[in-house]
C-alpha cells in the first residue's frame, strides 16, 4: 500500500492517517452500527432549511464549537456537505448572481489551496471564474474572496486582503482548530467553512459544513447540493455525529474530572503529536543548510489556556541556495512533496503532509536529513 | 412527518421508502458496523482507476449484475458516485471537449426526467447546455443523448432517438431491474448509470455507480468526482456493498435450494408489491371515467423466467376531458403530484410515485378513487 501510494504520488496529499492512532485508542466508543432499514429515505428533517441535514448531525456540530470556542454558531444556518469541497462549490453558485454579464471574479492570496483554481475552472461555468491572486486584483467589478486561515499551504492566520466594495468572503476554516493553531477568539463571519478530515481525520466520510448567516445563501447552496447530489450520505453524517460527539464528551470530561475515563482530550492528544512532529521537523531542517521553514508568532489559545506556538497541517518548506525546483529536487531524493507552483508562486517552496502515519512521518524525516546541498 | 412532507411537497420526489419493509424482513443481515478507525484516509484503492472505489462495492456490483444478468460488466470500469446524479454530471464532464468554441447540446426525449435541464444548466457551464427534446434536436453539431430506460416519468422502454453522427450516449438504466420491467437481455453500452436508491430502496446512502467502457471517459469522470467532491463516501459505499451482497444472495439461494433461509429473493418481494400497487391503481382508475394510464406491452423476463407486464416506479396519469392542468387539479383533492411541464411536455400528465410506504399508497389511493369530474 506505502508503495502504491509513492507510486502514484498519494502521500503528498494531506491524508490525514495521523489520527487513526487515537481513534485505535477510543476503543468501541465511536463505532456506528446502522441496520438495513434505517436511513433509507432522502429525507433527513423536512421542517430545516437544509432538509438533508441529520439533526444529530447539526446538534454536534453546534456543541463542539461551543466546547472549542473557534465559531460563533448563533444566528447561523448549518449546510451540510459532502466534504467542505461541495460546500465551496455550493458557496460559489450561492454568492454569485444568475443573471450577471460577466461571470464573478474568485480570488485568494497566493500562496493558496492547490485545488481552488482547478475546482473553479472545471466546468467553464458563466457565473463565476478564478482570478487568481487576491493580492493583485485590481477590478472594480464585484468579486468573491477566499479566505483561508490557518492557511494551506503555509500554515498563516490570514484576513482578507482586497477590501474593495463588492466584495464578498468565503472563510475557509478547516484547520481553525486547537492541534494546529491558538484558538484567539470565536470565528463571526458571514460564510465560513469546515470540515471533518482535517477535525478529527475522518476523510473518507466526506462531511463538511458551513455556517451561513443569511438564509438565502443557505438556500442556494442546499439547491446547488440537491442539484449536485441530491443531499449528502447519511451514513456519513451519522458517523461524524458520533466522532464529533465523542470529541466534545473527550473536551468537556477531562476538564471537569480529575478521574476521567479520558486520559487526554482529543486535541491534546494532536497537539502533542504536531507539536513533537514540528520540533522535529525544525532539527532536520536546522541542521542542514538547505532549508528553510517560516516562523510563527506564539499567541494565547483559549482552549489549551496558555501560549502556544502554531503546529500546522503542512510545513512550508523553501530550498535556500540556487535550488528552483524544490519538488523536484525532493523527488531526487526520493521525496514527494507539492512544489509552489500548484499554489500560484516560485517552485521554490514545497508543501510537506505534517498528517501521515507515524511510521511515513518518520521515514520521511530520515530521508530529509540525509539531503545534501 | 407524514404531514410536513405532505407541507414541502416532498411526496411527489419518488422517495422509495416502500423497501423499508423488506429491509427490516431481512434482520441483522444488511447490518452494518464500522469502528471509529476505519476508512479514515481519503483512498479506497489506489490501483484502481477510480482510487475513491471501494474493492468490496466493487466486488458486489459486478455480481449482481451477473445474477441479475441486466448489464455486462465485462471490460467495463466501475466508476463510483454520490448518487447517479453526480455521475451524471461526471458523464458530461467527460463526453464534452475541454475546448470546443460552443457548449454541447445535451438532450433527451420528452417526457424526461424533471430534473435533467436543471442539473445540466445550474452553472450556465462553457463545456455543455441542455437543447431539450431529443425528438426535436436538428442541428449538425455534437451532441450528448440521455436514454432513460425505463424511461422516469413515462415507464416505457426507450432507445436513442437522435441518431445522427457525432452523437455520444449515456444509459441512464436506475429503473432496469426485474420489479419495474422484464429483463430481456445485459445491456451493452458505452456508458450506464445505475443507483442503489431504485435498486434497494437506499436513497439516503447516496451512491450510484457507472459501468464506462472507454479509461480515457473513466479517468475523466473519476477526475470530476476528485475536484467535486474528493471521492466518495467510505461509509455509504460499505454500506451499499453490504445490501447489493445481501440481495444478491436472496436470488441466488432462492434459486439453488428449496429450504432457504429466504422465503424469496428481494426482486419477488419487490415485483410483488409493485404489481398488486399498479393493480390496484388500475382499479381506481378504470372506475373512473377521469383519468388514463399507459398500457405496456409484456415482455419475457429473463430473471423471473416469464412473461411479465412492467411495473414502472412511476405511474404516468393523463387527466382526460378538458382538464388541462392535472397537477393544480389533484392538489384540489390532497394529491401531490408532479405535473407534464416539469418533464418537457403538456400538463395534462402528473407523475406519481409507486414507491412510497403502504400507508401513504393507500391513502392516495383512496383519496384517487374520491375524484369526481
Amino acid at each position: 500500500m506505502a508503495s502504491q501510494i509513492s507510486k502514484r504520488g498519494f502521500n503528498n496529499s494531506g491524508d490525514p492517517t495521523m489520527y487513526e492512532k487515537y481513534w485505535k485508542q477510543m476503543g468501541e466508543r465511536t463505532t456506528i452500527v446502522i441496520p438495513g432499514w434505517q436511513s433509507m429515505s432522502y429525507f433527513s428533517d423536512v421542517k430545516n432549511l437544509c432538509w438533508f441535514l441529520e439533526p444529530e448531525f447539526g446538534k454536534q456540530v453546534v456543541r463542539l464549537h461551543k466546547v472549542v470556542g473557534n465559531a460563533e454558531t448563533d444566528g447561523r444556518h448549518i449546510v451540510v456537505g459532502t466534504g467542505s469541497s461541495q460546500l465551496y462549490l455550493a458557496a460559489l453558485f450561492a454568492l454569485s448572481p444568475a443573471n450577471a454579464s460577466q461571470p464573478m471574479s474568485v480570488v485568494s492570496a497566493a500562496p493558496y489551496y492547490s485545488s481552488y483554481p482547478s475546482m473553479t475552472d472545471c466546468l467553464k461555468s458563466g457565473l463565476y471564474k478564478w482570478a487568481g491572486d487576491a493580492r493583485s486584483f485590481n477590478q472594480d467589478s464585484p468579486y468573491i474572496e477566499l479566505v483561508t486561515s490557518p492557511n494551506n499551504p503555509d500554515g498563516f492566520v490570514r484576513h482578507s486582503m482586497v477590501n474593495k466594495t463588492g466584495g464578498t468572503l468565503i472563510h475557509d476554516l478547516a484547520y481553525y482548530w486547537p492541534q494546529y493553531t491558538p484558538i484567539s477568539s470565536p470565528a463571526d463571519n458571514d460564510l465560513t467553512l469546515f470540515t471533518v478530515s482535517k477535525t478529527t481525520g475522518h476523510a473518507g466520510t466526506r462531511i463538511g459544513w458551513a455556517l451561513v448567516k443569511d438564509p438565502q445563501v443557505a438556500r442556494k447552496m442546499t439547491k446547488f447540493i440537491e442539484l449536485n447530489t441530491i443531499g449528502v450520505s447519511k451514513d456519513s453524517q451519522l458517523r461524524a455525529a458520533k466522532v464529533l460527539k465523542v470529541v466534545a464528551d473527550s473536551c468537556e470530561k477531562t476538564r471537569t474530572s480529575s478521574s476521567s475515563e479520558y486520559n487526554e482530550s482529543f486535541f491534546q492528544f494532536s497537539y502533542r503529536v504536531m507539536d513533537q512532529r514540528w520540533q522535529q521537523l525544525r532539527e532536520v531542517v536546522n541542521s542542514s543548510s538547505v532549508f528553510s521553514l517560516p516562523d510563527f508568532p506564539p499567541d494565547f489559545c483559549h482552549y489549551h489556556g496558555q501560549v502556544l506556538e502554531p503546529r500546522p497541517a503542512f510545513a512550508w518548506l523553501k530550498c535556500e541556495r540556487e535550488l528552483q525546483d524544490c519538488e523536484s529536487f525532493l523527488r531526487g531524493h526520493k521525496l514527494l512533496t507539492r512544489g509552489g507552483r500548484h499554489f500560484g508562486v516560485e517552485p521554490k517552496h514545497v508543501r510537506i503532509s505534517m498528517l501521515d502515519r507515524d511510521d511515513n512521518f518518520r521515514l520521511f524525516l530520515k530521508r530529509l536529513s540525509m539531503v545534501q546541498p
